[in-house]
């Protein structure tokens, strides 16, 4: 096994966040699934996005904002994920590379266009995400360089990209790569309704011992293993993942890794602005800090760090100083 | 005279902001005009964008802001640019009708893409804009609706927009409908560069009467005049048009009204994040207030409380509730 080049590499979505606030009316005028995530189909995205106020756009999806994080703290990254050859595409990719993370899987020409997700934010700071997923769902596995996978510790993998077919062979051929090479696999379930179509995948590579590090919020856990207590479904779970992490919004987060257990309260912060990218950037925290073998309650601590500063603003990766943040809070 | 329908109708550059945070030494490294509006051609555009940190991307354009707050504001607009039928011209016209602004300009097919601006913020809240152009160089004379121009109250036209050749002729052609209309015409000289090159064009504007509200800040006002000195400066602009604004950033702003004059201090906010649009801003608050038949004091507050909103946050456009905004300041 030759030294890993790369901390972290990521499969993701490749998307542009279009992010605007809106008033709690207008959730219910749209018959939106408010504070979750839904696929929608290019029309639907035109028809809400044209009942939408005016928005910002900034580069998203799930295991790409997590690694914008870990680059952030000082981590080397890459990123493998699709879009297409347009102008949204060349957003997504600049802003992977000025954040530091090598992404070079090539666009893809021709329709559809890079994915992009519709954010309304409510005076709350809740988000409400609706994804059209574009050239996104066409991630061949054909296009994963899988000495790159190789060369990493953690290959990272977010459940979003599970559901359309294609990403879902090339993520499991990832899997394959990474684990020959004696990689660490980490997982992030993303969202119930993945669990609901693919709960038999991930229970199975659970069983498996496919998964080395799991990440999951609440409703996620209680879908998983059918327990709503939150403590009993933790249990179930936690014997069968080296590490499991369970973020529970304002109530904190809890750990389990071999055997032992930490918990971590919700970073104080003045105002939620915009949730969006919390759980990515407390999983970018966490494994920023478990990738250099701290122990498990600083792990937790500096996810919640980085979440709490992603909620202090608009869009979904940090824009403060986080190696410095993270001095200043540990 | 008819009865106008809109309120303000404008016709300005259709771009796209490219807005990162940066430090100061970038702005030297990249060999920038600090502070400054800079026209740049498409290679030097990906050059400098290859450079940039990770952006937000926020619909902009001078006038087209100045319309946003408007807007914003209660008023009735519309507004005349040239977008590319791409993603960022859709983005930029779905901002302008979402925020209630009327815009039906066709998109031009075909190359250029829509114009954007890469503005570097530095930690002063300094911005240094870098445009490329795009489509909006292309706004032909024959994309104007007489009809819209000849039914707003007030045209008002943005100096940026005077440099390439085919807008300015669009421009005087609007002009001229405006005023055979009985329509009064608004102009913002937006940029030391812009009188340079087309001083003689504004100056004898401003001796034959054609403009009746002038937008300058302090720099743009002693280019015109070639006279530093602020004061006197003013008053060789001030009896030739009806309405002279003055801006002088920090310092606040100076107006003068058929003789009368006016000033107002800058409004204190607790930190500068981005001037960009601070003057597109000033212009909004002024306008609504004018446009209602404000006493000059209450414009030039009103001026003073829109630009202090839109510097205490990235982005050229407002965020606040404006209406509430003045309500409470006044």
């Amino acid at each position: 096994m030759t030294e890993p080049r790369y901390d972290v590499i990521a499969i993701g979505n490749a998307v542009v966040d279009v992010i605007a606030s809106c008033k709690e009316e207008l959730i219910t005028e749209l018959q939106l699934n408010r504070g979750g995530m839904t696929l929608v189909d290019e029309a639907r995205a035109d028809e809400l996005y044209d009942a939408m106020p005016p928005a910002k756009e900034i580069s998203g999806g799930s295991a790409a904002n997590t690694l914008a994080g870990l680059s952030t703290l000082g981590l080397q990254c890459a990123f493998i994920g699709q879009v297409a050859d347009d102008q949204l595409g060349k957003v997504f990719r600049h802003d992977m590379r000025a954040t530091g993370i090598d992404f070079d899987t090539e666009a893809r020409e021709g329709e559809p266009a890079t994915g992009r997700v519709l954010i309304f934010v409510t005076p709350d700071g809740e988000r409400t995400m609706n994804t059209f997923l574009g050239a996104g769902q066409y991630l061949p596995a054909a296009a994963l360089d899988e000495d790159l996978i190789a060369s990493a510790s953690i290959l990272y993998l977010e459940g979003y990209l599970w559901d359309p077919e294609e990403p879902r062979r090339a993520m499991r051929r990832a899997i394959d790569v990474a684990k020959k090479a004696g990689r660490r696999i980490a997982f992030t379930a993303s969202e119930s309704f993945v669990i609901e179509r693919h709960g038999d995948d991930f229970r199975a590579m659970i069983e498996d011992g496919v998964i080395d590090i799991l990440f999951v919020n609440e409703s996620e856990l209680a879908t998983l293993t059918g327990e709503d207590d939150f403590e009993k479904g933790f249990e179930m779970i936690a014997p069968k993942v080296p590490v499991l992490v369970a973020t529970r919004s304002e109530k904190g987060a809890v750990a389990c890794a071999q055997g032992e257990r930490a918990e971590v309260l919700a970073e104080p912060i003045e105002r939620v602005i915009d949730t969006t990218g919390a759980g990515d950037q407390f999983a970018a925290g966490f494994l920023s800090g478990f990738a250099k073998g701290a122990p498990l309650d600083v792990c937790l601590k500096r996810g919640a760090i980085a979440a709490a500063e992603v909620i202090s603003h608009y869009g979904p990766r940090p824009e403060a100083d986080m190696k410095k943040l993270m001095e200043e809070k540990l």
